[in-house]
């Protein structure tokens, strides 16, 4: 076969199988890996210690009269505890309530950094510029547009056992101060701030801050950026660190200031 | 160039691509058009007529005394409100709880079948075996294996007028008989349990048995085989009759009976 030859009918077939393909008529999610990332909601969820806690109520479990089964409760619930999401009104005034993220900031191409090696045996470590840029060195890109940036300290084993997940299984504002937990330096919200365009964030702690913060200032720099954050989340470590979708789907409560979240990683 | 040259060619650059183009490192949900199928809950939240409504209290929301702005709410609601959904043990008893349901019931391929034309105009609609079977004829396929079908009335566009989207705006025991809005049929769901494999089925009304059900049929037969449903949902006049995407994320409460539902259509 003729080289000239051979070159046409590459390019014909090149470009044949690339229309064909590029545009998958419905996504293929039957063949992928689903991770997820939330922890359920009962009496061990973990709140903040200042937060009112999961209750869950039965309304009727049983037999009718009629002849058929029936269940169902009623719960109550702070926004803010267990696998929950941050919405930028929580600390930024004016910014988006819950139900008004737009649904492109929180389905989306995913990364992960991993930090556990170095913050699982330190309650106070904060996330730095350094691990971020460590990411970007390890895997030779940026951080992608648009990304949702996941933290992983390996906290999350630790859930719900509230003295080694938080530092104390005190309530109350007393508690507050008790707080030990892995976060993201402010420094290194910032960087990404100015320097990334992130979509959303996440953290396997109970918050984006860690512990010992006093002013919540990661909190208030991601959030008057429009950058929700998610919160006790699960399972990071059975994501890889890039190449994978995020789908983070909040209840939608009118004016929330952030919301129960149900998460899930999607891994091709 | 010689014919056999040629498929020689075709075979190995056809076969290449494939293996490059089936297996995509991330799914490109950027360039997809994401539908938001849930109402928000807020005090217009339509509930059944004898649930618990929705409350929001807000807990703070201002300046704090530390010189940053916060804001954080509770709240309290019925698990079956609003765009919510029914896990098998709703109506079937030893049944999946809402924790249980695995994500790949909840996520994945879907179909419409749209009776808006005859239901919009007869709030005692029931969907029916030749409705489920018109859909097959006009698409010349069978509902595909482990679809998630959603069943579009219209009645959407009445939500939150209680008198128009359920027939009735009292509450309480005696206002169950008032409650008009179109269902499945239970020998529909009879017929869909024996002679497809379906995953789950969601409809925009109140139920998925009709206004008028005094037994329920539909929800038990449906969840006696682990099928939930999804129930007051919106905006599926923006989804395709096929080739689309569902992602159904429902709050995770353990042993729930349902949940509120945050649920999406990926459009490509
Ligand atoms: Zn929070
Ligand atoms: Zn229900």
């Amino acid at each position: 076969m003729k080289t000239s030859s051979f070159l046409v009918c590459f390019l014909v077939l090149f470009l044949f199988s690339c229309k064909e393909t590029h545009q998958p008529k419905a996504m293929d999610l039957a063949n992928a890996t689903l991770v997820d990332l939330s922890h359920s909601y009962s009496k061990e969820t973990v709140y903040w210690v200042t937060a009112k806690e999961f209750e869950l109520d039965t309304v009727f479990a049983g037999q009718t009269d009629k002849g058929y089964y029936y269940a169902a409760n009623n719960f109550a619930t702070a926004e803010h505890g267990g696998t929950h999401i941050d919405a930028p009104i929580h600390f930024a005034e004016g910014k988006q309530t819950v139900d008004e993220i737009p649904l492109k900031k929180l389905v989306g191409s995913a990364i992960k950094v991993d930090v556990s090696k170095n913050a699982k045996n330190n309650p106070d470590y904060l996330v730095s510029i350094d691990d971020l840029k460590a990411w970007e060195e390890k895997h030779g890109i940026q951080i992608p547009e648009g990304s949702i940036v996941l933290l992983e300290t390996g906290f999350a084993e630790y859930y719900p056992n509230r003295v080694k997940y938080m530092g104390t299984d005190q309530r109350g504002d007393d508690a507050v101060k008790l707080l030990h937990f892995p976060g993201l330096d402010p420094e290194a919200a910032t960087w990404l701030v100015e320097n990334r365009n992130i979509h959303s964030i996440g953290i396997d702690t109970p918050s984006i801050d860690y512990g010992q913060s006093q002013y919540f200032k990661t909190h208030v720099i991601l959030m008057t950026n429009n950058i929700p954050a998610f919160e006790n989340l699960t399972n990071l470590n059975q994501l890889p660190e890039k190449d994978f979708t995020i789908i983070a789907l909040p209840m939608k409560i009118k004016g929330g200031s952030g919301a129960p979240l149900r998460i899930i990683g999607v891994v091709n």
